[in-house]
């Protein structure tokens, strides 16, 4: 992209934007005829006084944090992809750069190329941002839009993504969500200006989905995505990323394959959304790019350091049992008589109230029972789960869902 | 916006923003209690050594261009809303704001709080924009949505658009889309770095659309929206804003009500939709507030008019009769034979083909035949109209509209 779009890039940064070294693991690689110098040895860059900006984009905790750390020591200002990081440390990184008067920017770090970042610190910074709802991972994105375009398995799809390369050989960063747990950190400690600290934030990953419940959210009018959701309200902040049955009104429903998109609502804004590919090296380019050239006018006009916006407060996070959500529930029971009466009373009973029901015979005197909730507190629907769990007809809970209108 | 969110506002600008003095045309209307000092002389707020930056939301070329000269002369920054004055003479008041070391914001001048500007300017712009297609006016995507969802005529929603506040007493710049076009010459010299005035973007207004036109166009799966586009390729401009049949599979098509949207296409980032409320007082004050925020960290850092991305390249402009396009056409004809044939025959002559055709029986002997056509370079489209006009049995040329997929 540097190469590629050099005149535009130094016509709108100021300054011509070069690299000079690049580390790299493998010197023997073959690369293209235009590739800079290459290097097994950061110290090659890190203590070279001619290099302005580092750019990291090898990912992971370490090396990355003491390589970051060591760039900012020596007055060089950092370009990072690294939402695990940021998401873990970003928070001692910008103060550590706040205090050198050095840039530590990250767009690339959250839905690559979307100007999600640069959005929240800057534009829509004089906003409170009430809620965050995205779809921030593509990788599960692309697994679940199989899974409702060919009512595949997940085991299949998972595969299958993992020989495209929409999944990595060990995938559980992205299946079980730890990838959108980094992000929506990011993206709450900006939008509420606050400390959200991964571990914060509640978890749960995508394997357990089945086949059967794509079908019961496609005949009721919902879609399965793996949403983040950060709230901000009376001042304690709910974040949590794990499967959904979204609602059709809901745009994020819509949002398919490898793209990612995040719904905003700021009280004077309204309702935002930013929508796009969320992952690749020419989005993630695209970000790096964007971030090289806010430095170079930086440089530019003799203002790196500017302020951001996140001036990170301490709030409490809710857990997640007190949160408020519509569920959906499949169970498996033997038909006899006062069986779905008592079933149902085990919602009543623990102030859940019922939506919408779907009951299919199964083989052998059985039921397949689909319940839909109101909204309800987590604690009590959970408390719902345990009573129908000891319910002598039920013979398997098949699986339940968080439900997002 | 200023009051309510104050704290949060100082903290991330870096300084406290206080209103001094509004210029207002009547001194007697009755204002809220913490209503700012007010006065009908401009000149109060222009010769002002204590004000440093106007803000400007009051429309229209004049008086607010030689307001906002004048604050710059005088070494005030400038934030705007005002598409018109920025569409026109925006390159100019830039330039002397560049000059003098000024900022001059106005991401309030398209779609409001929807930081499409900022995102253009900054993150995206390292990228070559090849497209843009937006929703960029509330007031005719309202009317046209109702439209469809009420299969109401155009008159009476305008009017009832008029009693609700959606569209101006003079509906005149919304609906003839003179407002989309400054909007369009904004985001068109942005995205494409060049100088596109509002007089050279084509322009169409909605009137001429009817029921009848949006009952086909639910039949053949699209939806009649305004749209506003800007394209280059080849080093050539394309810019229009006119009504279009949207193709259901783009996002466009959904995006309803006084709601805008932005679809992008950049080269690295990709596609990308920005998506929001448009237009209002809080969805405005919310961009008005970004630039001043900006402004007021630039003022902590020292780095008043930093580079923007308006280097205004002069680049030749596409005539519309150039430009390619599917086409609707819904005419009355007689029913005779070789009527049909005949018609289809003005198609191929003048080397547009079909790509769909409904015919419906009408009383008297006549047919409604609704054409689409694939695409077409309209020239091609405005000949076969020609021919069709002097076939002998065509009662009425109805409605033709464009067709964007």
């Amino acid at each position: 992209m540097l190469t590629a779009n050099a005149d535009i890039i130094s016509a709108r940064g100021g300054t011509t934007i070069e690299i000079t070294r690049c580390l790299v693991q493998d010197m023997q690689k073959a690369r293209p005829a235009h590739a800079p110098s290459i290097t097994k040895r950061a110290e090659d860059i890190l203590a070279d006084p001619d290099i302005e900006v580092v750019v990291e984009v090898m990912g992971g905790v370490e090396p990355a944090w003491t390589y970051i750390a060591r760039a900012l020591d020596s007055g060089k200002h950092v370009v990072t992809a690294n939402k695990e990081l940021m998401a873990r440390h970003g928070r001692e990184l910008l103060k550590s750069a706040e205090d050198k008067g050095l840039d530590l920017l990250f767009e690339a770090a959250v839905c690559a190329g979307i100007p999600v970042i640069q959005s929240l610190k800057n534009q829509l910074s004089g906003n409170r941002v009430r809620s965050i709802m995205g779809i921030v991972n593509g990788t599960t994105n692309y697994i679940l839009t199989r899974m409702h375009a060919d009512r595949a398995e997940y085991n299949e799809v998972l595969a299958e993504a993992q020989e495209k390369g929409f999944a990595e050989a060990d995938p559980t960063a992205d299946v079980e969500n730890f990838d959108a747990q980094s992000k929506l950190a990011i993206l709450c400690g900006l939008a509420f200006a606050c400390a959200v600290r991964p571990e914060d934030i509640y978890r749960q990953g995508i394997g357990h989905i089945e086949t059967t419940d794509i079908e019961y959210a496609e005949l009721l009018g919902y879609r399965v995505k793996s949403v983040a959701i950060g709230r901000q309200e009376d001042g304690k902040i709910e974040a949590r990323v794990h499967p959904a049955m979204v609602s059709l009104a809901n745009p994020l429903s819509k949002v398919d394959g490898p793209n990612n998109a995040v719904l905003l609502q700021g009280d004077f804004v309204g309702d935002l959304m930013l929508f796009g590919s969320g992952a690749g090296k020419d989005a993630t380019a695209s970000a790096v790019v964007g971030d090289l050239i806010e430095i170079a006018r930086n440089r530019h006009s003799g203002a790196h350091g500017r302020i951001g916006s996140t001036n990170f407060e301490e709030k409490p996070i809710q857990d997640v049992s007190d949160s408020l959500n519509r569920y959906y529930l499949r169970v498996t029971s033997e038909d006899r008589p006062r069986a779905l009466g008592q079933i149902a009373l085990a919602f009543g009973d623990n102030d859940v109230s019922l939506s919408a029901l779907e009951m299919h015979e199964l083989p052998e005197s059985r039921s397949e029972l689909v319940f839909l909730t109101h909204q309800a507190c987590e604690a009590n629907f959970m408390a719902t789960l345990d009573a129908i769990r000891e319910l002598p007809m039920i013979e398997k809970l098949d699986n339940w869902i968080r439900v997002v209108s």
